[in-house]
């Protein structure tokens, strides 16, 4: 039986040094679609992704151009176009890999909703950045209009910062499962997913403007659909403790203990491969497997044999 | 056993009187999602939908806010955002209204790419207006910086102009038919669909710009799933010949041969009411049960006892 792998793709897997082109992101998911081709036949394969520059842009297309005819979208619908917009591409170039294979498959992309609580402490707290810089002036000014909430951000300028809820179901959770065990290589929770809520007493969906950190969505994809390996796969080969000093070390197999002593001592970036472990932690503690790779080492990352492996 | 239909919901069917916030359109989403809800216990369902209004808003402000390093998107992909968009929009109100009912459900948008010809007489001549209105002189110098063929449209000004190919297939048909399998209620081919084709040798997709009419490409994944009846859901009850005549004349059960007729005198509006019924009468051709009507007749259309139903 072929092991279930959950793939957590960096916004960054898209965009390589700013080229934002369609063809140019066509380009590299075309490297995605190569590297998937290659798993399919050993496993069954769910693949969420990023959509930072991605969603930046509608915003600031959005921001500029909006009219009363032509208004602005909401984040949350926003996030959703970003998953159509990524899917494709996606969906696309994992068929071509299997055309130029020979082979045939069924790929398929999933318009993902995730469930956040409305309790969650980051509505009180938003701090993400997210869409253009402005002024002072001018985002003051947006922030009375729209109701923003608006930070200096590094000295860069002012923008628009939302709140990032944890994730605590996933809508589709069961078509995406159907599907998996119908042989699709499903792309779901692009972007971290789609926040909603559910209305406290009717339990509706309600879309949310938040931004869920796409590592933690993606492992609440894997445990949900029952998966055995969650992969988090960014731009180096492992995981760091002492990154970027001379010593530096490459985590390996790690234990859940371990990794989290080192989350406690501060060593892993905020933002950056903290979320990473995190998540690769929460699904090890579930009894999966965490890894953090990239994509180069991936293949042997999955045996065992590269990345940073995290297990109870 | 229950029959499965496909429901080609106009572009207008989100969208009325120009109210193009994402709030006004969720709202009457709700409707829809109660008319599926309605229908659900009855009928397998996929969904199609146009996307005419939600893909010109994305195009007019990506035409107006674009920038070197946040670029317009092609066509293409332009469509796949709002299969995104739209796609989100329908899900949610589906699921509301089955949780308001105190019942679960299985609801998701599958990405969509449909494959057209790319020797469709469609790309010698393109037709479809799309985008924003430009002056004369704006619209050649783009046209000649874009590669867009450009047309004076009505006297309202100069907008670019694409092609309508044909469908020819469905590149996620045997996931859609899984899904539909497995009792979700899916969402497919929005806005026609992402036309792409594939390359005469190695048989790998490429995306196209041009847009695909929604009731053809509707029509083309209800047979590919093997759908009993395929439903073009518009503004008015049946279709008409004579509209807005006094000899106006609302057909409701016709035969192929009848409906051709019509079609040979020029009795349906071509970019209206004609594209839906060539959709109908194609599919009733291969056996299937055509219909053309509005929401508020759908249910007893689907029973035989309103609406227009084309029959071979």
């Amino acid at each position: 039986m072929k092991k279930r792998v959950v793939l957590a793709l960096g916004g960054n897997a898209l965009q390589k040094n700013g080229e934002a082109t369609a063809e140019a992101q066509k380009k590299i998911a075309e490297s995605v679609g190569e590297m998937i081709a290659d798993l399919a036949s050993k496993y069954e394969i769910i693949i969420a992704h990023g959509n930072g520059p991605q969603v930046g842009n509608v915003l600031i297309h959005e921001e500029a151009a909006a009219t009363d005819r032509a208004p602005a979208m909401p984040l949350e619908t926003a996030v959703a176009m970003t998953q159509g917009q990524i899917g494709y591409w996606l969906t696309q170039a994992i068929n071509n890999a299997f055309v130029v294979r020979g082979k045939n498959t069924k790929v398929a992309t999933v318009v993902t909703q995730v469930v956040v609580n409305r309790t969650d402490p980051a509505f009180k707290n938003p701090t993400k950045p997210i869409g253009q810089f402005y002024s002072e002036k001018e985002a003051k000014k947006l922030a009375k209009e729209k109701h923003w909430v608006v930070k200096e951000d590094a000295g860069r300028g002012w923008r628009r910062v939302v709140p990032s809820p944890k994730p605590v179901d996933i809508v589709e959770k069961k078509s995406i499962l159907e599907m998996v065990r119908d042989g699709i290589i499903v792309i779901a929770a692009g972007g971290g997913g789609i926040p909603v809520y559910r209305t406290r007493v009717l339990k509706r969906l309600v879309g949310v403007d938040a931004v869920i950190d796409k590592d933690f969505a993606a492992e609440k994809l894997a445990e949900l659909t029952g998966a055995d390996i969650f992969v988090s796969v960014t731009a180096v080969p492992n995981a760091y403790i002492y990154y970027n000093t001379p010593a530096q070390v490459a985590l390996s197999r790690t234990s859940v203990k371990m990794a989290e002593d080192y989350i406690r001592k501060g060593d892993f970036k905020s933002g950056s491969m903290l979320p990473k472990v995190q998540a690769a932690v929460e699904f090890a503690k579930k009894g999966g497997v965490g890894i953090i790779t990239d994509v180069d080492s991936l293949k042997m990352a999955l045996m065992g044999r590269a990345g940073t492996i995290i297990t109870k």
